[in-house]
């Protein structure tokens, strides 16, 4: 069966932001910061890298294989979600770790900057999720009922949390760059105008990948297997079907 | 006819949120930076307090209307979501002359920050957003089917635009407070720890708002007679009903 038209170009956009994404972060930490390493200096800049990739690219590549694989089994689509999800919070563990450490070698205080906090109730929140969507989703012990109310819930902080996640990355970018290069910032250095450009980055990928995930006409279709399943449970309970994939 | 349960507690604690917002800025600025004045070094204080006032206060409210007034006529809550989107308008446009103002007097540069570009993006298509939205809604002219066309578009740049007002918001505070207290932010001081919370704030804001417009037993039921002017309608065309109100 057929994609709904206009969904794979959304898409196609969304993954090339995304790139894009990683490669001007890229860009800016190799040109104009150093480098990234760990056993040094630079392992302050593990902790750009790392959160781009996984609380931005990851956590909204995993939002949107519902809507890709629209006519695989549910089953298998979820285990997909999951996973990606899990590989983004590892690899967001790795960028906090390699900030508290960074700033432990140079005597640096944590927690006290509004990015620190957004970004650490953004973490945490989303491990609660993850482990909240596994506990009601992957685990059988959930009832079908419990699963469908749930389920708004799971999607609509899905898409808040990875919008916070994208503005705790504009926050960070504001302040390297007022830590950085306060003095010239002011005068459109090619460092600044880069980060900025990141920051507007950070934005439309946020604002391709919540379209693809709110059109109604582009929510993943329930297959004939999972319309009759819940239309069965419809009829023995009178309660109200979970509706459409997603 | 009665709302649905939870709908009214969630508006109150909205407003309550909202207030509290407004009282927190200006506990800021009052208390830590000087107060607010047109024509004095103060200037500046104006643009921070009309962006929270109209761009997040102002503009969360006008969001809200189909939900607070979901049994009126669709005519007056329109004027009044347009009314209050026009006012949000105007004050965020007092604020953004109040910092160039303020840059001219003090010879900063403008527009060279993260937060300028986002902010200024976010008002100029705010604007853009409330023109096309008169034009198609409040004017005669478009079609129905027309009107049915753009409204999900309506709706999620409007949701969009809203989201992205507040995470400027949230950059604008990070800008002032490295700005102003650079060195003393790391050690916790009250005005720091007053600042961020005016930070998570905005976040509750947003959340509790787009909690209320997102979920979907909320949304405006269409009145009796809206609905059979649909029904004609898609008689008459066989084409989409628009379907329900928001």
């Amino acid at each position: 069966p057929a994609s709904p038209p206009g969904l794979s170009a959304y898409v196609a956009v969304s993954q090339l932001l995304g790139l894009t994404l990683l490669a001007t972060t890229g860009a800016w930490l190799g040109r104009y910061r150093g480098g990234v390493a760990w056993h040094s200096t630079l392992q302050f800049n593990v902790h750009p890298l790392c959160m781009v990739l996984g609380m931005v690219f990851l956590q909204g590549d995993a939002l949107l294989v519902y809507r890709v694989f629209r006519h695989e089994a549910k089953r298998s689509t979820k285990a997909l979600h999951a996973l990606l999800h899990g590989l983004a919070l590892l690899i967001a563990l790795v960028g906090i770790v390699a900030v508290f450490e960074s700033h432990r070698t140079k005597g640096i205080s944590n927690m006290y900057s509004l990015h620190s906090w957004c970004g650490m109730a953004a973490f945490v929140l989303y491990l609660l999720q993850w482990l909240l969507g596994c506990g009601f989703f992957l685990l059988p012990g959930a009832s079908f009922l419990l699963r469908s109310r749930y389920k708004p819930h799971h999607i609509f902080f899905g898409i808040a949390l990875f919008t916070l996640s994208i503005a705790v990355c504009l926050l960070g970018i504001t302040e390297m760059l007022l830590f950085n290069i306060r003095d010239s910032y002011s005068h459109f250095v090619p460092e600044g105008v880069l980060a900025n450009t990141l920051g507007v980055l950070l934005v439309a990928f946020g604002l391709v990948v919540g379209y693809v995930l709110t059109r109604d006409d582009w929510k993943r279709p329930p297959l004939a297997e999972e319309l009759a399943l819940s239309m069965d449970f419809k009829t023995l309970t009178e309660g109200e079907s979970p509706g459409g994939g997603s």
